[in-house]
């Protein structure tokens, strides 16, 4: 086994194994106890070798940290915004700390406790003269980085590396990085930053987190109580508020372990509750945090990967980046620890091969041992619906999958809260992701995160402008205004409503359907996605999108969206702005949209086509007289070139009280690369109408070119599986059970 | 085996297993003989379940017959142009006959001959009471295609399935298949069609393949000869022009095995070559087809491969669909086909290893074993210079390569002929690929080859308006007019030319320069471009691109590049067209540019930083006084929305008889998508400046934020490797030997 390990890490690292077998026993038995405890450490040693998702993640983290700590010890005074030297020195060393830490305890080679003392000594001789970050762009600005947030990590991290080299310290070090640094700083982001460390927020989490495992690693436990119970302020009606870690973990999932802010955040803040946790379970089992709120934790990972696609992307709806996957280093920790919580969850496994590396502590090993074993199994992606809020009853995400293969097609609905401050007013909005690929897209946030050139990597102007306003949604607008007139604090205190979800996998409907009363001041809406999956009918799936708005003053509204891929086909009569062009407005990001051109139906039926990636996809709407439809592409006022210019159409219908747009997408044919050849270019789907449309009823006929319809038929007030209904449409009567039927022809 | 056979076929096809060993000896010894022969078909029989990679694709191949064939005899009245259902009947009809009796002969199972039977005989009755096809958008009209080129496609195929059954046939069917179709089809192609079958260009290569494959199936030896020599017609001058098979060997390819069409129709010109050769070796093996002129064919392939990029996919240069690879079954075959004759190119295996698909025959057989008993290597990518034109003395393309990786930075220069029908006004254009992207991009054809909603499949309007003009591609444009003011005839008359090209891998330098002298009416253009590699200043590779262009006159000169990425800064003081836009001009492709912003330089440095995949990338450009630089994208003039929207940036420079561009692209950085760490955002490259530029010389200095600097000498006349040279610029006095020498300070 040495000779395997050699080989992967190269002969640079030969002394790290040389040393290995040699480790002189420094540490005593309760020491480390964080992340990585002494029993942890004890059973990897006997175990090293034997398991290679373990073996080769552990060479990567020696890998890792000789390659940065050969840069020597580096501790500038803090000076940049996110993306600049100083700001990526101190977010290295934290992660070099902590890797060397490991490496310390696992191979007993001095040098990297050597490293890691030096560093903190470092660490405490600058700390006690910092004031403020230099840049005041936060409302809570740290002392190493411009936001406490970062701060914050920083301690999660350096306390365990701490913890990891305390046992060979001289009693004076230890005194002088717990005094300076540690508990110093741990007071920073508690008792000195209350209005961040008790808010029921990730940074309020980061914050708890880092506090507590500064408390376990110094063993004061007035900090680890700091951070499960947040800090007494005064007196006051707002101090009875439930704050800390117990709270948050009360208060910022929903019942289904969903993070109101959206995959790309839920994915963040996992991390400091995951690894406290872990700290927590190590060091007080009797609190059984895992258990927690029926295994929320365990839940609140498990959400996560739902709201993955295929390829590991994260769903990118409200704030988010749209590269991040479940191979971030956060998941890694989250799935690994659930893992060991939870070793029946077998699908954990499945994500664990596909990360392709585990964490080098007891959890770790033990994902990696039972991979060795055979015992992964895929982790299967379902249709499931995610509800939002405390309770469970602010709305929820919904997601339709025709399977669980890759080329699966999942439709995403939005009927939720508005997700703190990193929500967009995206009520009702839809995304699709077929054969791999988005389809309808969500444009995410506009943000280059640590590209300095851009606006030193924060969020830029663009991002309210254009991402979160409701136009750069797949959802209606009305009026060409943004939902809730684009006011957060009256959007954040109402959300969505779930109407009905149902999808078993014997069914070829799965059905969704959400309603949102206040986003469009007295106007309520319903918005009904139907996919239709494993209908011999079609090469793939179809979608089936009723969105119905009514209100009691005419109004104007539009329905945008966004593709993927290229236009190749359109029915409609349209003009082309082909040698000049203008926008789309000037307010509520349509100042950001250039009007490509401008159609209106040339018949009952609108039909367009797009291909991405081999696959063909037709929408085909039902035309309304004095329909409008626009071709889009963003980019306008867009001064220093930081949008994507991506495409869409939108369809309006003005001047009118209520209206329902129908519209049908469907996954078509193929075209093959490597012989050229193009199967089904023209798609089954060659028209759509609504039969009836009222309050009480919807029914929706989907014709094809084989002479064979599907009609789908929603209840929209009684919202009952026994309830029998019976309506005519055409001298036809319809007669079902349930709040949905799809009839066949 | 035959175990393992069922379970990659499944139960379906159990049949054809099951009488595969008691199949009945129906074919005499001499038959099959074209591309698949007899002895080829007792080898596969004796080896069959040995290699895996042969055993999966005889399953695909019966996977694929099966499924068709499952739709019955359909051989429709030709209707429809490229991409509608008779177009693609008749095409997978050849397909799948070749498959069926393939299938036949190595399975004896008679459902497969039958099939290949009945539809030989449908056609058969079809064909004499066909006149041209409906559709009139050919040169050359064809009977079952509208394209006289498909016809001779569906007889290089349908010989060869013929071929697999005849043995099997009654006399009388086999007179009525000759007569009625093959030998009637054979003539039409040739005879009768003497404009296209005389022709040297690849519609000619493919009828003679066609008429040859014919005649070897009916061992008609007068078609062979004609297929050879050509059709004499009369006895004109024009008429003593070579012709036929052995002239389109001598003339089509470079010695160097280049196509002057370009890659994308080198690859579907390789196999009517291969295939016919394959045949006339079989049956004539005195020609020595595969020797004939210094192993053309082998050279052609290989230069094929060279031109495709390390994914795979061909450079897409001149007309050209950009998602074609090395998968395509033209390429497949060649592979096979050359590795079979020349089985001391191992890298033809690694090739066969990606494509990971072998033919069904005896050649497929070798690669398939060879792969399996381990002698595969990967095909080695490297620096080339291919030359043009039948002597070699038509220019070239040039690809310098910084190493043969999956990430390696390649530099393509086109310095060759026009590239006849299928070429663009593209003189001296470059491309640039790195870490598996491309970077600096061609837009290749303006097709949506076989989607019948687009122009039934065929060439765009906008493939002459947009992609065939010099403003489309990474050139100079003299007053905003194409090269050779657009015309086809003036432009196929002469080429560019090689000035000097040299890549040692030994060397940090790789290089390449050549001369445009008829393009640019009386102006002379030289373009010289360094690869610097492996020098420890960089991350990457950078590229020095030097552009030289002089005439008597004064002009305006603009170059433009076009990128792929996200624009990420740039220094240039500049006016955003934010909200209107208008295009870059009114023809010559300037008509389908949209000015998204003018700018000028801020300094003696222009420099712009885009991002792709994770990459940075920043072009440092030497400012002039009064120098333009413009930002477009694609799209403008597109009233079908036809155009894929891309990026560009334009160098402009008015009222100067000449000037000489100096840009250096430099690749740098990272971002990591899962921790969202970015690495070295800012390039080493600082700035870019002319030392001397003259008739004689061009020196060129790149200072980095090191303090360290490379200069770049070329000898513009002399080029010669022993001449000794001295020059003095700011009182440095730089001496070196050669055409060109790097200087580093």
């Amino acid at each position: 086994m040495q000779k395997k390990i050699i080989q992967i890490l190269g002969l640079a690292t030969l002394g790290v194994l040389l040393t290995f077998c040699s480790q002189k026993e420094k540490s005593d038995k309760n020491q480390p106890k964080l992340s990585l405890t002494a029993q942890g450490v004890e059973q990897i040693k006997k175990d090293m070798g034997k398991y290679p998702l373990f073996e080769k993640s552990f060479a990567t983290l020696v890998k890792e940290t000789n390659l940065d700590m050969n840069l020597g010890i580096n501790v500038p005074i803090p000076k940049d915004p996110a993306g600049g030297y100083t700001h990526n020195r101190h977010k290295q060393n934290y992660i070099t700390m902590y890797g060397a830490g490991i490496i310390y305890q696992l191979t007993g080679e001095q040098k990297y406790a050597d490293y890691v003392t030096q560093m903190l000594l470092e660490y405490a001789k600058m700390y006690p003269t910092l004031g403020y970050h230099p840049v005041d762009k936060s409302y809570a600005r740290g002392r190493l980085f411009w936001q406490q947030l970062n701060d914050a990590v920083w301690l999660v991290y350096t306390s365990q590396a701490y913890d990891f080299i305390k046992g060979q310290l001289s009693e004076e070090d230890k005194k002088i990085i717990e005094k300076d640094l540690l508990l110093a700083h741990a007071n920073f982001l508690s008792i000195e930053s209350t209005h961040v460390f008790n808010l029921i927020h990730n940074h309020g989490v980061w914050a708890a987190s880092a506090v507590g495992m500064a408390g376990y690693a110094m063993n004061n436990d007035e900090l680890v109580q700091r951070a499960l119970y947040g800090v007494k302020v005064d007196d006051s009606v707002e101090d009875k508020n439930p704050k800390g870690f117990f709270a948050q973990l009360d208060l910022l999932f929903s019942p289904d372990g969903y993070y109101t802010e959206g995959p790309y955040y839920q994915r963040y803040a996992l991390l400091p509750y995951i690894m406290f946790a872990q700290a927590i379970d190590n060091n007080n089992p009797e609190y059984e945090i895992f258990e927690y709120r029926d295994q929320i934790l365990r839940k609140a990972v498990e959400a996560t990967l739902q709201l993955t696609h295929s390829d590991g992307k994260l769903i990118p709806f409200n704030d988010a980046l749209k590269n991040m996957t479940y191979k971030a280093p956060e998941l890694i920790n989250a799935v690994d620890i659930i893992y060991n919580k939870f070793p029946e969850e077998k699908g954990l496994l499945g994500v664990a091969i596909e990360q392709d590396r585990v964490i080098v502590n007891q959890a770790g090993l033990k994902v990696a041992k039972a991979i060795a074993e055979g015992e992964a199994q895929p982790f299967k992606r379902i249709s499931i619906e995610l509800r939002d809020g405390v309770e469970g009853n602010n709305g929820a995400v919904g997601i339709l999958r025709s399977d669980d293969s890759k080329e699966a097609t999942s439709a995403i609905m939005k009927y939720a809260s508005q997700g703190m401050g990193h929500g967009h007013f995206d009520r009702l909005a839809i995304m699709l992701h077929d054969n791999g690929n988005e389809i309808l897209s969500d444009y995410g946030a506009a943000r280059y995160v640590n590209v300095e050139y851009k606006h030193g990597g924060r969020y830029l102007p663009e991002n309210k402008t254009w991402a979160k306003q409701t136009v750069a949604h797949n959802t209606v607008v009305m009026d060409e205004t943004t939902q809730f007139e684009a006011n957060v604090k009256a959007a954040d205190l109402v959300s969505a409503e779930r109407w009905f979800f149902s999808a078993n996998d014997d069914d070829q409907i799965s059905i969704m359907s959400g309603k949102e009363n206040n986003a469009y001041g007295t106007a309520n809406a319903q918005r009904t996605v139907a996919l239709i999956h494993g209908n011999e009918l079609f090469d793939h799936s179809i979608v089936i999108d009723v969105f119905k708005i009514k209100d009691d003053k005419k109004h104007t509204y539009d329905l945008p969206y966004y593709y993927k891929g290229q236009l190749i086909h359109t029915n409609v009569d349209y003009v082309n702005y082909t040698t000049q062009r203008e926008t789309m407005g000037d307010s509520y990001g349509y100042q950001h949209l250039w009007k490509e051109a401008k159609g209106e139906p040339s018949g009952e039926t609108m039909q367009t086509v797009w291909k991405n990636d081999g696959r063909f996809y037709t929408i085909t709407t039902e035309a309304k007289p004095n329909d409008e439809i626009f071709f889009t592409s963003i980019g306008a006022n867009d001064p220093e070139f930081s949008l994507r210019n991506e495409k869409g159409f939108m369809f309006r219908r003005t001047n009118t009280a209520e209206t329902t747009f129908v519209n049908v997408i469907e996954a078509h044919g193929n075209k093959n690369f490597d012989t050229e050849l193009v199967e089904n270019q023209v798609g089954m789907v060659s028209g759509v109408k609504t039969l009836i449309d009222n309050d009480n009823y919807t029914l929706i006929q989907i014709d094809t070119r084989k002479d064979k319809s599907l009609t789908l038929a929603i209840a929209n007030i009684i919202n009952d599986k026994s309830a029998n209904h019976t309506v005519t449409a055409n001298n036809k009567e319809y007669s079902w059970q349930g709040t949905y039927f799809l009839f066949e022809d």
